[in-house]
Formats: structure tokens, sequence, C-alpha cells
């Protein structure tokens, strides 16, 4: 059996490039540690919101289990919330994920599943007052770079999974490690979670 | 014709994620002005260092001319450098090209095709010794985020292409709209192309 953990990349059309390689760089610097999957309902080709095409490694009903389930944002999300059999594919890999991680709008999949239903979370500064209405119990955080209730760790905008995924990094395989993964990708690493100017950029503070 | 500039992304095995994608968010904010193209030498697939694979658009045979040439790095440039089908390419895209950039050791490839001889360019500060040997009559910058001469950018090591291409949109579209997409993307940019910790933190200074 395998040591490493297995990521999960929930893809589907018109998602946001950054919001996926932004994280996966970070874990790809790990590759002793981390095997990463693009999973998508359909086998074949998902387009990003920005044209490029990715390559689907897994579909959503092949059965496996993601130790770390990542669900990416992008324009795409405002179709996908109302995807029931997508939401209860995120809501039972989220039952048994080690971590259940959003980036950006990826939180109103996670939100409109229920798996944040008691849970701090945050999300896109722009996009705030849609997704915040796609989870009535979930406590929303206004002004987060990103935040960690549990197992789950839900990201601002865009280049904001970059330093979630980095404190991931950290919580797994210790802090040196994280900071090493920076220095590589020359990345000059946000540590404190609660760093959002964003949060006043966009007008919610 | 279109007034959109073309952005042709060379793409090979083993190229390095964030490098490509990073950009590529920044570009596809202003998909008014911008139409992206990943270019390889074969049609099909590419895969990444990280593992996820990405849908050629292009190849190089098909005789497209682009606006801008961007080069990407990582550890496929090591054997690229000994393309010379490819870095004839290269130097061919680069006499017509409006802009010519480069992400990480992407500059090794552009190095090694001749096409920044007698021209100020840096590069990754962890293989800076490997790149800079593939370029003897390049000035080559030990500490910048990016380098600008002329029609060349070219940056530091992975996210640094995030900070450069924001300055290739100021130049283009204004600074007003690198401001914006920065915004968007909740990238807090490093706007001082001089600004370069990681050339001390990997010993170069």
């Amino acid at each position: 059996m395998s040591s490493k953990r297995s990521v999960g990349v929930l893809l589907f059309d018109d998602f946001e490039v950054l919001d996926v390689f932004g994280p996966l760089e970070m874990y790809g610097m790990s590759p002793e540690a981390f095997d990463i999957f693009l999973v998508a309902e359909e086998a074949g080709v998902v387009a990003s919101r920005q044209g490029p095409k990715s390559v689907v490694d897994h579909k959503t009903a092949d059965g496996h289990q993601y130790d770390i389930l990542f669900v990416p944002g992008g324009t795409g999300t405002r179709r996908e919330v109302s995807n029931t059999r997508l939401l209860d594919w995120i809501a039972t890999q989220s039952q048994q994920a080690e971590l259940v991680t959003s980036v950006c709008t990826g939180s109103a999949l996670l939100a409109k599943a229920g798996v944040l239903d008691g849970v701090q979370a945050t999300t896109n500064k722009m996009a705030y007052e849609w997704v915040t209405a796609q989870g009535q119990k979930v406590n929303w955080v206004k002004q987060a770079r990103w935040v960690e209730d549990g197992k789950f760790f839900t990201s601002s905008g865009v280049s904001a999974g970059m330093d979630m995924s980095l404190a991931i990094i950290s919580r797994l395989l210790g802090e040196a490690e994280a900071e090493k993964t920076a220095q590589w990708a020359e990345y000059e690493w946000h540590r404190d979670a609660g760093h959002d100017p964003f949060a006043a950029v966009h007008g919610l503070i």
C-alpha cells in the first residue's frame, strides 16, 4: 500500500487555471508525498475558463476515494451548484477524506453539498455574496487569506490557494518542507491566514 | 483580422505547471486582448513535471506566428536544449514576435537558441549556473524578479512569471488593467522588477 496521499482535483468546464495549478505546483514539489489526479464526471478533456484544456485522469464514477479532496473555483461553479450528482459525489468524498479543500468559488460547491454546515470557511472576495448564499449554515469569514477548521481548508480568491496549500503541506509534512517548497517555487508565502487586503479592495470591510 | 494578440505557449514533456498557468491566469483576465494557444512539436497531450497533462492546440510545424512567444521552464528544458529543431523554431518565432518571454529555466531555451545574445536576461535562481552556461553572450542578471530588455521579458523562477506577466499587461494594456488583473486574482503583485530575495536564499549574492 502506498504511503503517499492522493490529491483528487475536481475539474469541470470553466475551471480557473491558477486555482488548480497554483496548489498543484506546491504539492508537486513533494512527489514522494503526494499523487495528483485530475477528476471529472466524464473521461476526456476539460476546458478551463482561460481556454487551455486538461486531461482527465479519473472519472468521479470510478469509485476512488481521495485523501485530499480539492475543489477549485471558476465561472463553471455557477453551473455546477445545480449539479446534484456532482454535489452528492463531493458529499460522499468529504466523509472519508483526510482533508477537504477549496480555492476561490470552489467553496460554493462544498457549501451547496452541505459539507461546510457549522464549519468556518472563506471564499473569493468579489463573489462573496453569491458564494455565501449557497450555504446559509456555514460560518463564513469575510476577511481571511484562508481558513482552517478541522479537516476543512478553504481559501480566498485564485492566488490564495497557493498560500493555503503551503499551510496544508506545513500541517502534513512540517513547516520546513513548506518553507523549502516556497523557496523552490521562488514564492513569497503569506503565512498569516488572516492577511487579506482584498476584503477591503472588494468592499467587504 | 483580429485585434487580439496571440500568446503561443511552448509546451514540452516535464514543463512546470505554475510557470505556464500563473501567467495564463493573468492573460486570461483580458480575453478581449489575448488569445492563448498551447503549442508543442506533436499533437495530442503533454505531461507536466507534476503529472497533469495539457492538450496541445497547435503544432510547431503548423506555421502560426505568435505575437507573444512564451517559453516556460521545468525539468524538460534539460532535454530540450539539445533539440535543434525546437531551438530553430524558437529562433524563427522570436524574429517576428512582438514580445519574447520566458519563465524560470525557459530562458535556457531562449539562450541556447541564440535569441538572447547581447540581451539582459534572468532566470531561476537555483538553476542559475546551468541556465547561464547555455548562453555565454547573454548579459545575465543575478538579482531580478524579472528583466525587460526591449522585446524580451525573462523572469526568475516559477512564481516570478506572474509578476512578469502583470508587467507585460501593464506595458501592453496600461497599468490600470494590470492592477485590475492582480486584484481579480487576489494577487499581491510585486511591481519592482529588482525585488528578488531568492538570489540570496539560493546563494547567488
